[in-house]
């Protein structure tokens, strides 16, 4: 079991790195939506192919062993760059930028392109139900317990608003409840019990 | 809105499809591990995007308006390639494979690696929230109402088992119940009541 790493590095060095990575995951972005779309031809779809296989071979030269992890500073900066959902290093990720609005609460606005699609122009309830998770256990700072979504109405593509907020506390577990938005109101509800992990050095002690 | 759409085509030119398409796929998958792991220096990294962004415009030289949407051809054999759970065309899926066990009945097995961490060494609560989501719905051939996860224990990344079955049917209204294992049993549960569309035209007439 990998656990949190923590590295010791200036503010400074955390924002090279992400400014690093950033433009190279928004063009792993557009590849997968391009490759989700495209309709040339087979031979420039092998010649396309082969550039990737050669990106990919250049990144390999040296890589961590295993997945990312979630890496923290010195000074307690969390770096979940590998995250599904908001990673700025994992081109699955929108990402969701989640903004802290005081201790208990979270909002983030995403935009919900080709890649998230599930019925035909409408977001696939499964990733409404995976920012939905991530948004309520950032607002907890904890672990998904049980999780209960209710889909009021379909979610087209395109701007969706989420909000989360910690309702209720009681010992090491927190109530939370959230919603996934469009322009017309709430989409999805959510409600979730999160479970805080007794330590961050053994993440396997929380259920 | 993008409706379900109807190509007129054969079998063999569905196989022709899924051949060119998948390696391409999976080329990008590749891609997307690597450049969460990835530990090359910056100029490495303006390389490889810079390949990136070239396969991006060749694939763009011709692409779909919008989102792939799901294609069926006059047959009824379903291409729901742009699928984040599922979709042979999405490098977001990874993509999961369903049988079918009988009508009610869907099982898969996947292996999550990198992309799919949430804390260090684990699957990301909501990516068992989207797989299961999807393979319940798959086993109710309906959209999404109600779903609630239970979260038994942390999920390791590595191989996973997914289950879903159908346990009660009221008019349009489907309960499904299933469950995400790894080696060791049980990590996540699932049960939602699961909504049939009114016509395959009208997806939005479900909530």
């Amino acid at each position: 079991m990998r656990q949190f790493v923590f590295e010791d590095i200036t503010a400074d060095e955390v924002a090279r790195r992400a400014e690093l990575y950033t433009p190279l995951t928004n063009s792993v972005r557009e590849l997968v939506d391009a490759t989700i779309r495209t309709e040339v031809d087979p031979d420039t779809i092998g010649a396309a192919r082969e550039l990737i296989d050669r990106a990919t071979a250049l990144l390999r030269a040296q890589q961590c062993d295993g997945p990312h992890g979630v890496r923290y500073t010195a000074d307690g900066t969390g770096m979940p760059w590998g995250n599904p959902a908001i990673g700025i290093r994992n081109a699955i990720a929108p990402p969701m930028v989640v903004t802290r609005d005081g201790d208990h609460r979270r909002v983030a606005d995403v935009v919900l392109g080709a890649a998230y699609e599930g019925p035909p122009g409408l977001v696939h309830g499964g990733i409404c139900a995976l920012l939905l998770d991530h948004i309520l256990g950032e607002a907890a700072s904890a672990m998904t317990g049980t999780l209960t979504l209710r889909f009021e109405r379909a979610t087209p593509l395109g701007p969706v608003h989420l909000e989360a907020a910690v309702t209720g506390t009681d010992g090491r577990k927190k109530t939370v409840r959230g919603s996934l938005s469009d322009a017309d109101g709430i989409t999805v509800t959510a409600e979730g019990i999160f479970i805080m992990p007794r330590t961050f050095d053994d993440p396997e002690g929380s259920p």
